[in-house]
């Protein structure tokens, strides 16, 4: 990038807000995502809305993309910079604005912490339910721009489902405030939802206003263990033809159970072939009701155990089991890739059961966890990225994954997003028509293409093309340049 | 319209199935919305989806507009033909394909009547929450290219909240499938959101995918009596502010009880300001804490009156008092502008105060009741469309409720749409890059703007420029005509 482009971004936002040192494109050359990874040209730490429209202005002047980047948790590699772009970091705006306890409505700044949020708000008896599995560190902004889901899906819905309103820069630099405080809004198109979930590529977020809901008087914890996957699925249905809906209903495979036990030590019998994780929430009657049910329909289909917590302290211990399996799973091989391929919950044992086939056809380890509730799930590779031919496999088993999800009705994605990732398996979800669709909008609102290039889908001219994204590898040898 | 143009419609779907007489024409030149009426060129009633994908197609080719219409029960205007427009009748498409009971979900024809899924799903132990005024009218597919809200709005959400997948045919005449069974599903831009609620704008929906929940296990329905809208509106957020969400929360005024005694004969108290009617519903136990939380909280704000149904049929008739509110106010005078201006929740009294000055200022009848829960007011006029005088006060009055709501950071519709009848308050609430995001997306999707002409907002060359909509009196002309 020329130091010309860089002196008026320094313009813009100051010349302390501009990262341009080796070390600091380094550190924001990747996110969460494995085996992807490109240096930006800088970091760039807007301090208003009014900045961020500025940059985006001259970006469409001088030719250059932009990566809004919150905490870097994505998993579909919608934060990595491709070549000729810049980082635009938000993880500094990180005010929660107001918390109308009135209209049950929280203000925030994109950068504040999702769990810093759910303790604010609870604090005054209100509810933010979203809650992705990265929650400690990921951002609101973040969650919005990539429509994160967690763990309470099946009963509370995810991100869209509570934002109300946004304040928005568009990529040609326009500032715009859609939606408020009303719970009912028809006016024109559905601004709001078009770029939720857009993963940066529609609009940069300054203000979010989010629906809370009352905090559930009351929860209880289960864990239920099952000699297969299959008597655990079964068990997932039942409750669901029950007519009960917990906020949480999780399963673990045995690969995954075995980790978590070796990682955590809590207690967790390694010989099962799955545990479910379930909560209900709500008035205290209906918890007793529902948790009374639930263990009858457990037990019905033989869980060789049941745990129920009787305190917070216990609940917590039970839900470590799950909200640890990620970590645990991470550390037996170097690459850990965890994908959210998601399915009608009534094919959860079926689409599980042939992960485990697929894996064993390829030779590679795929621990399996995630929402039973609602069909999503995350089968996870155990890797090394610098073996070339298992990463093969590796990406072939997925692929095989992916398309028998689709054939059962399901979704390439629950809740990662397809950025960089899963790009070239968006075709296979959608016809020519739906791409088509979705490239319409994007050139209609970023003719240039600034902002976050190359994510989602290729445009017909897509700014980077040619030069695909390094590998982690190549990555590493600028670590020779780091002091 | 050219002969040869109903020749190539007729060659589509069929000779029956192009109507053409001036009776026919009278029948679809208007829909529920008072004032507004034109003559469409043609009926078409369509077949199947191949169908509709070359009526598009050809409108495309022969330059005219397609209007979908279900029940025609909107109050935006939005099914009004504009001329050179053919109506597409989407009511005939009547079949429920699907009832999922073991998702949750239940796939429709779009001319399903709303009502009429309530009951079949309700006869499984399901429950589809939407529930607009017009419900047992209204068809599905016109509920999602409105977003319908309704009564259980606030606990429940609205239409979108409820739409899993669409089959639809785009403006250009390409069909697309979009979304699914799953739960979650963030594969590139959400296009469904995008849809729904566009007002026939932007496709038409041949096949409509619905979430399911269980149906409450009990509820209580009450009417509660206050002096003053002031009380009554104190109440509601008591109501809120002690973290109970009533299933219903209703409001009406003064006038529109009168109204309602006069035409049903309840039994309603009429010296009063204002009453509400609310529902908990949920687990018994749940229901009976918040219904016995709920009337203290009545009592400590004066209620001078309640009345707790002790039965459904007891409870169908509380609930009269609120369904037959615009029915009881349209037989006053010869014509009913129903109104649904909207306000964040704790701006209720200060709204609902507003809009009796602004009555009073321009000496008009209004009467006014709604959703006091979720803020969604239906402030009604009750006026004589032949009285060019008052008509002109009646504007004048709901211009400026309208700049009120806006000014509490409200809506100027919260479930009608903004159709033909609210295109010229759309620009106070969305500046000018708000506006223009639509019109791109509309440019991007309908590039001949052949999908309902001239609804929403007009494009910089409306197809229909210059030409007005007919007046309901010019319509009446054609009558003689009629044999």
């Amino acid at each position: 990038m020329d130091a010309r482009v860089i002196k008026r971004l320094e313009e813009i936002v100051g010349r302390e807000n501009v990262l341009t040192s080796i070390e600091n494109k380094i550190t924001y050359s990747y996110d969460a995502t494995p085996s992807l990874a490109s240096l930006p040209e800088a970091i760039v730490i807007p301090r208003t809305t009014e900045d961020i429209s500025q940059i985006l202005k001259l970006a469409n002047e001088e030719n250059f993309g932009v990566v809004p980047r919150g905490s870097g948790t994505g998993l579909s590699g919608g934060a990595v910079p491709l070549p000729n772009t810049i980082i635009l970091l938000m993880n500094r705006w990180r005010k929660i604005i107001e918390i109308d306890t009135e209209n049950l409505t929280a203000l925030v700044e994109p950068g504040v912490i999702t769990a810093q949020l759910h303790q604010e708000v609870e604090r005054k008896g209100l509810f933010y339910p979203p809650d992705p599995g990265s929650m400690t560190i990921s951002t609101i902004g973040g969650n919005v721009a990539e429509n994160a889901g967690g763990l309470r899906g099946l009963k509370y819905g995810v991100t869209k489902n509570y934002v109300l309103g946004l304040e928005v820069v568009l990529p040609t630099g326009e500032i715009l405030n859609i939606g408020g405080k009303n719970v009912k809004d028809v006016a024109g198109y559905n601004l709001k939802d078009v770029l939720i979930g857009s993963e940066g590529t529609l609009a940069v977020f300054t203000k979010i206003l989010l629906k809370l809901i009352p905090k559930p008087q009351s929860s209880r914890t289960m864990l239920a263990f099952f000699d297969s996957i299959k008597t655990a699925g079964k068990t997932v249905s039942d409750i669901i033809a029950n007519h009960i809906t917990p906020a949480t209903l999780e399963f673990l495979d045995n690969v995954t159970i075995k980790c978590v036990e070796d990682y955590a030590h809590l207690g967790l019998p390694t010989n099962v072939g799955a545990l479910l994780l379930i909560e209900v929430d709500g008035h205290p009657a209906q918890v007793d009701e529902e948790a009374r049910k639930i263990e009858e329909i457990c037990r019905k289909n033989n869980a060789t155990d049941l745990k129920v917590a009787n305190s917070e302290t216990e609940a917590m211990n039970l839900k470590t089991a799950r909200r640890s399996a990620f970590a645990a799973l991470a550390r037996v091989k170097p690459t850990t890739i965890l994908e959210d391929a998601t399915v009608p919950r009534s094919f959860v044992p079926e689409m599980v059961e042939k992960i485990q086939e697929i894996a064993n056809k390829y030779q590679i380890i795929i621990g399996n966890f995630g929402h039973a509730g609602d069909g999503n799930l995350h089968p996870t590779a155990l890797t090394d990225e610098r073996d070339k031919e298992e990463m093969k496999r590796v990406e072939q088993a997925f692929e095989e994954i992916f398309d028998f999800a689709l054939k059962l009705g399901g979704t390439i994605t629950g809740e990662h997003g397809v950025g960089l990732a899963k790009r070239r398996f968006l075709e296979k979800q959608y016809n020519e028509a739906g791409i088509e669709f979705m490239r319409k909008i994007k050139r209609a609102l970023d003719p240039n293409g600034v902002l976050n290039p190359g994510k989602i889908f290729d445009l017909i001219n897509p700014r980077c093309e040619g030069r695909l994204p390094l590998s982690r590898e190549e990555i590493e040898k600028y670590k020779d340049l780091w002091v």
